[in-house]
């Protein structure tokens, strides 16, 4: 069946292989295939031109062949990934979509793409702001600090708050919303640079370099003498077996992303699970899927935060769809500074 | 001073060491020492005939030196253990005990115990059932099965519950709880002999003994297909990695005890951890101390169960003090079958 539609080029990242180990750039390639700008008659589906797309973390463990998840499921090697992203509507056969809106939700890695099932999608409606922070402060790992703060945690004034990967698209934001709340707020992070940007950028009272830390109990003693309320659990590995030592009685470990264990083959050895009993801890895994339901109350918390100052967001951000690959990788080695987003294009 | 009150001989089972890794009977000894059965004038101590002891495994954490809980405290080397057990008065300066009370609470391992602080323990006042059952069904252990149940999980009807060591003192009440609220129940044990217990005594829909299992994993999956909503764990290890494995979404896991870990010196490795976030885990350490202001709604709630017979409690009662090192250490190797009393004296 021929179309009267015209093909245009459609720049793509794709998976080479299943992952496994630390993730490379070479397992992935840019690709070019083509795609119709338009939505095929009579389905619901939207042609995206894709602006802006993040590098998270969970991509990692999509790059994995995944048993055991209700959460996540692997990418198809010899397809683009896919993840959050801004972008805007070129056509839509969908009646909550029209050609124009700017949208963010879980689209391809390309410059273009078909989304099959729009309804995932948020639209935009504040524009006052970079359009790039709905990959972040605004997107996904915005409701992922909030959710796993303000939902999954009790948080309340005074508290003790440590949070690893401190500087990360979701560890910034938690820090910025406990300090809203009153409570003392250490961040760790894997360079000098980013210690000095959580302590006089982002507000927190104290953070340090783990990677310069010979003893991760005794940096946590240094800073928490009377222990932790609140952990917000980016990394597990050695750190989560370090703050099981200093957790407060009734503490409580929202775990968002175990960024350490992505990459392991090899199970991590924990000594100290016994202080789950000794302090009454509650340690609780979270995905940010089942709270988007709470976005609007986010939104109203938030905006008027960004309005009045009261809330910054760093974001390092590459441009084009050919450095997302080393873009991604990165997130691993700690090389970003802030939320990594990828710029595809500007509307 | 001399004193007019005549002292009797007291055996007592003496502490001899910290002890690291397994607990041995040589870790304690027997000795005999002397007391007055009156308590100092002006005191508000009480004196107490110890009847029942009660063997539980969190004595071997207070056999270790312990650092970081705000829970145990350590045993001193040279003195008697201490551990909950049935009693009766046979002297009082404190206003709301009188001799003849019979009392549970943390009381020594000894024949007569001088106890300054009296106020944790409880009196008896059902003496329909046996006075045993205030070590077990009716004392503290009871109250850690109705607490890390129904306090810290949110059962409901059709749960599929899972408990390991699940014919111990705590294990085969959890099971019957679950089964009152019309719970699918499988427990694990280490013989055949109390999986036989597990299906013809104590109601469980099934069990199993994990010695015989060579893959933790698959017995799970044989008899979990759809997944566990609520863990009960009592033990740790390979167990715990397995079952991290099988959880449900948003399941709940209620750390009641890690009796593989309490004779570890080195960490024992998780692979699957990453589960709770899959999974949206919950996992919450508890201690019963915490939960003892609702003991009274425990015994409004059990009471009738025990007098219609709709709940059963096995027990494993050794004879004398001179029996209590061994029952002990008994418990982990799994020996006993039910809950480990001691009886020191009848009445």
């Amino acid at each position: 069946m021929a179309s009267s539609v015209e093909e245009v080029r459609n720049k793509q990242v794709i998976l080479k292989d299943y992952v496994s180990g630390n993730p490379k750039e070479s397992d992935m390639y840019v690709t070019t295939s083509s795609i119709k700008l338009k939505v095929p008659q009579g389905s619901k589906a939207v042609v995206l031109k894709n602006l802006y797309l993040s590098c998270d973390p969970y991509l990692r463990i999509r790059m994995d062949r995944i048993q055991g998840s209700n959460v996540f499921t692997s990418f198809t090697p010899g397809s683009p990934l896919s993840g959050f992203g801004v972008a805007k509507v070129l056509d839509s056969g969908h009646p909550e979509f029209k050609e124009g809106d700017l949208v963010w939700g879980t689209t391809g890695w390309e410059e273009y793409s078909l989304i099959t099932e729009p309804e995932q999608f948020f639209k935009i409606h504040h524009t006052d702001v970079p359009l790039s922070y709905y990959t972040g402060l605004l997107g996904m790992p915005g409701m992922t600090a909030f959710a796993g703060f303000h939902e999954v945690c009790s948080p309340k004034k005074g508290d003790r708050v440590f949070i690893s990967a401190a500087a990360g698209g979701v560890g910034q934001l938690v820090g910025q919303f406990a300090k809203l709340m009153g409570c003392y707020v250490v961040g760790s992070v894997g360079s000098k640079e980013k210690v000095d940007l959580l302590k006089n950028k982002l507000g927190f009272d104290e953070a340090f370099n783990y990677k310069e830390e010979q003893d991760l109990d005794a940096a946590l003693k240094r800073h928490f003498p009377e222990g932790i309320d609140i952990y917000f659990e980016n990394v597990g590995g050695k750190m989560l077996d370090a703050v099981l030592l200093n957790m407060r009685p009734h503490g409580q470990i929202s775990v968002c992303g175990l960024i350490s264990h992505y990459n392991l083959n090899q199970p991590q050895g924990f000594s100290n699970l016994l202080s789950l009993i000794y302090n009454r801890i509650r340690m609780e895994g979270f995905a940010v899927f089942d709270y988007f339901h709470l976005y609007p109350n986010f939104l109203d918390m938030v905006i008027p935060y960004i309005r009045e100052g009261k809330i910054v967001y760093l974001e390092d951000i590459t441009q084009g769809l050919e450095s997302a690959p080393a873009a991604l990788v990165g997130l691993f080695s700690g090389r970003n500074v802030g939320k990594q987003v990828v710029l595809v294009s500007n509307e």
